[in-house]
Formats: C-alpha cells, structure tokens, sequence
C-alpha cells in the first residue's frame, strides 16, 4: 500500500489525490508492482478501498487480470461484472481460497481487513510506498488495536519522487492461516 | 526518532521496551547517531518523552554534552541538575534560542511537542528509525491534526536488525522559524 510518512492511506474523506500526485511526479518508476502483479492472482480488498478505488477511476470489472473479491457486510452478495462480493467471515473464505491453488492473494489497502488480518496473523507480508509527505490526519494504514506482530525487512528501496518501498516478511503473529498457497502450484488462469 | 512500522513511538502506557529490544538487538550499530549527535548542541522535549525517559534509566541531568530544555506547563520552571525547565510558549523560546550562535537543535521524541512545532513549520529536518514491528496501539510519532508538510527524501539506510533510518528535509510548511541556526556559526561548549 501507499502511506504517508506519517501513516495514513487516505486522507479524512478518503481520498488519495497526494498519492497520485506522488506516484506522478515519479513517472516511469513502477516501484516493483510490475513484478509484485506477476506473482498474484487474486485481489482482496473492503468496501471502503472498493468504493474509493471507484471514485478515483477503478473500472466497475476490477483490476484487471486477475480475480477482485470485495469484503462487506453492505453491500448485496454475489458476482457483478466479473466483480465477487462477500458478505461472510473474511477468515473462513480465505481458508477456503487457500485450498484451491494459485499464485499469491493481494490484500489492497490497508484498513479495518488489515487489521482483521493482522489479529487472526493471516498476512504474510507487508508492503509499503512512503511517499515524502505528512497529512497530518486521514485513514490510518493499520488502525488500532491489535496485538504485537514481529516483522523482517526484506526490500528498503529508494524510488523515483522519494518514495521509499519497504516489504516485510510477518515472522510470528498470533495464529496462522497464511494467505500464501503452497507451492509449485498449477497455475490459474487469471481474470476469470 | 524511532518508530515501530505502525507509527508508534511508544506503547499506549509510554513505554518503549520494544524499541529497545530491537536496537539490543543490532548491536554495534549505532544507526548514524553518533554523526548526529555531533551535529547539536541542545536538545528540546516535552514533559512525556521527559519523565518516559527518567523511567527508562535517563540520568536527572539529562542528555550528556549538550544543553537540555524540557518544556512543560506542569513541571516547576527553572533549571534542575543542568536541566532548564521552560514553562513558557516553546515557539517564543526557540525563536530566543535560534538568535544565539550554535550548532543544531534536536527535538527528541515525536508526539504533541513535534506536532505543534510541524504546525508552526518550525522543524528543518524529520529523522526516523523504523523498527521492524506493527506495536497495534500506542503513542503516535505524529499525532494528528496538523497540516500537510512536505518533505524530501536526504537519506535511506537498511541497518542492522532490520531497521530503516530515514532523514527527510521540509521542504515547504505553513511558517518558518527553522530550528537550525545561520552556518558557520562558533561553536558554543556543550553540555554546559
């Protein structure tokens, strides 16, 4: 996810008009998601990042290529342009998810499914852009309150318009489901 | 300052034992603070990162070898084992301090005193170790609501254990006084 130095992912309203001003002054520096898009084939995110996403130009079908499942309690179940909406537990569907094979899953945004996540120690993970900025207040990148998850930095890169890329890998967290399928694995075909 | 990933300078009761279990553990690395240290002369802070620090074995007199100001509207004012106690408007006073020749002045901790100085744009420099760790609550290094600050990206460092040091110039704030004095300046002795 892109956050601000001082950890948010959008501002108040929800809108990330400084990110984008920042990925674009960075042009031509894809801060390794080239890559990162290679190694998943399927997208998690929640409604909020869903419905944000929208506003700022997301097409209704998703991201492309691989297969989009939206996270709400909201908004109505079911398949909509190619789109899956879940209404139920987060964790049962991803255990789920995890039996079939593919490549990795894609929590976008970070937020309330983050945290989720982070309590029931399903993230593999954690990635971050640090864009050069301070907002001063927004939607935090990991809202309080969950427990202590011990990290290891395994990328720290300067990019282009001083964004600073970190991934960590979770070393231990409070239970397992991981969200990475065991591999080799057949690949599936993204995007259906 | 150093920071858990989640931006956190300490555990919601002020504690920061995760911070120093992690730099315990990057031994022998001293994350540039050395060149820093030799940088200043003063260092300024609030009544929290003050007494957290008294707590955490900080000696009554204070950081060695430079003069130390502690700003707080509780604490008696005056000076105390070499230790000034300003009750007073911390702006006013930093503007008094910048006026006198010297070396660069630190700003120890983050939280509410970093907060009103990154609304008076009176910070020239953010400098931050981030520790391989999601805490999930705590003290936020930048505790909202401020305004937007820019920064540029001056240094990325991997260290040991996994820690990230970044140092950050504002580029552009709401007002100036910058804390950093007029160069070359004489140097004034520390600590006295």
């Amino acid at each position: 996810m892109g956050a601000s130095l001082d950890g948010y992912i959008a501002s108040p309203d929800g809108s990330y008009a400084w990110l984008e001003r920042a990925t674009r002054s960075a042009k031509g520096d894809d801060f390794g998601m080239g890559k990162f898009f290679a190694s998943i084939d399927t997208v998690i995110m929640g409604r909020k990042t869903w419905q944000v996403a929208l506003k700022h130009g997301m097409n209704k079908t998703g991201f492309p290529k691989m297969k989009n499942y939206v996270f709400s309690r909201r908004l109505l179940p079911g398949t909509r342009h190619g789109v899956e909406f879940v209404a139920g537990d987060p964790h049962a569907f991803i255990a789920r998810l995890k039996r079939q094979p593919g490549k990795d899953i894609w929590l976008c945004g970070g937020g309330e499914l983050a945290r989720e996540f982070l309590k029931r120690g399903a993230l593999d993970e954690v990635g971050m852009g640090i864009v050069p900025l301070l907002i001063g207040s927004g939607r935090p990148a990991f809202p309080p309150v969950f427990g202590e998850v011990q990290l290891e930095l395994v990328r720290n890169e300067s990019h282009k318009a001083g964004i600073v890329v970190l991934v960590y890998k979770v070393v231990r967290s409070r239970r397992r489901p991981s969200m990475n399928r065991p591999k080799p694995s057949p690949k599936r075909k993204g995007g259906d």
